[in-house]
């Protein structure tokens, strides 16, 4: 099976991406909902719950694993590498190289959790083979409960989106990370705030598209995956709110199974 | 020891009214900052954090509890007694008391978090012995995050206030109970949108004064308790911004210890 882990539920956006793009595997999620969120948290703590989240996915038979969760990817990846030896797959890198091929101007901007930003990855995997290339950054730490209350289209979100990315408006960035899983969800009012010349770039879409090369890569791993649609969906905390939420944001009905972690 | 815990920081907020009402006190906090917010979460997973969080004080001396946090005290006490031999103290019971004196029209208002609404703990404690008094909630998630960013005075938290509170106001409450650590935060912002003549409660002050009442009837237990400003201040996560929000909440320096739970 093909694991994918996140925070909470925000990593059901790559859940999504993979029913569009490789929608034959059976996938495996977990949404760790009694810790959520990770990105105002510290490096340890986001190691040590990346850890328990993949540790969960492979006891329960995923041959891989996505980190959904920018702030995990950030944070825990190399962490998470010495400690297992599935192949993982974290968002971060791709959605970096697809900022890079897609640039013009050479002004790339992020937007993530407080996590993400302050790793720095972003700036040292954008700048790596390309020292032309200039990065800015702004947390946007209040998008998160944003989106978590649905406030997709209100006037507050209007106003809390235009602060948190003028910044990187007026460094005339031309391409945009939308670096945390919730964010795509604001994609439409996003575009609007930053300008309609400005590219979005989505990380789930990116990781799947990685997922999707590596497997075509390596046959002898692909054929070993379960083709079926009896998908499961674990998290740690469950509520009517989240269960809801899920299916609104999955764009279909889905069941949610709690286990004790 | 004096334990006190709460989900995060919003906590202090208790310590505080402890350092201005009953400063002789040693005191032991823990804020479960690794876990927070509680707010969102199920009855089980608040349960069993509660349950956590307490034992960690019992561990380390504390002689009586105080649960700091309104979602932890609303779904958890019941359960909390049940497991724990110690004096037990939560902010719902004293903050309902204080409201039903204070009213004059009966008609009493709460916001508070989503787990602490749901619960109905306050609209059956407010009106247990007042079958003619009237409560209104709403839960204001939004609040804790803006908070927490320090966006005390922004217009877009104004905005998101004013939303909450519209419903409360409609139904000319005369009384307020600010039912989460973090809304005295924003007392100045709350009792101008709310109205000047709508008296609030702060259940942080209201379960001091409870805890004081009880010691004055109880002097045994009141005998045993340390007497020195040796306060200990434990977290399950330490960030710099952890560190500073805390010194700042508290109104001075704090030394802010983590430990692994």
């Amino acid at each position: 099976m093909i694991g994918i882990f996140d925070s909470g539920l925000g990593g059901l956006t790559v859940v999504k991406k993979f029913q569009e793009i490789l929608s034959q595997y059976q996938l495996l999620y977990f949404g760790d909902t009694a810790r959520t969120p990770y990105g105002n948290r510290g490096e340890d703590v986001i190691k040590k719950y990346a850890e328990e989240d993949a540790q969960i996915l492979i006891k329960r038979g995923a041959q891989i694993i996505v980190v959904a969760c920018n702030s995990a990817s950030a944070i825990a990846y190399e962490y998470l590498r010495t400690k297992f030896s599935v192949p993982i797959f974290e968002v971060v890198t791709p959605a970096a190289e697809k900022a890079v091929a897609m640039t013009r101007n050479k002004k790339i901007g992020v937007i993530g959790t407080r996590a993400t930003v302050n790793s720095g990855i972003y700036e040292k995997l954008l700048t790596k083979d390309n020292r032309n290339i200039r990065v800015f950054q702004n947390s946007a730490p209040l998008l998160v409960p944003l989106v978590e209350e649905g406030w997709l289209n209100k006037p507050e979100t209007k106003m809390i989106l235009k602060k948190y990315l003028l910044p990187l408006k007026t460094r005339q960035i031309d391409t945009l990370i939308m670096a945390c899983t919730h964010y795509p969800f604001l994609r439409q009012m996003i575009q609007v705030k930053i300008g309609q010349r400005v590219k979005l770039v989505d990380p789930a879409e990116e990781v799947v598209l990685k997922v999707k090369q590596y497997l075509e890569q390596n046959p002898t791993i692909d054929k070993k995956l379960p083709r079926n649609d009896h998908h499961q969906f674990l998290v740690s905390d469950l509520t009517s709110r989240g269960q809801n939420l899920a299916s609104q944001w999955l764009g279909h009905q889905v069941k949610l199974e709690k286990i004790n972690v």
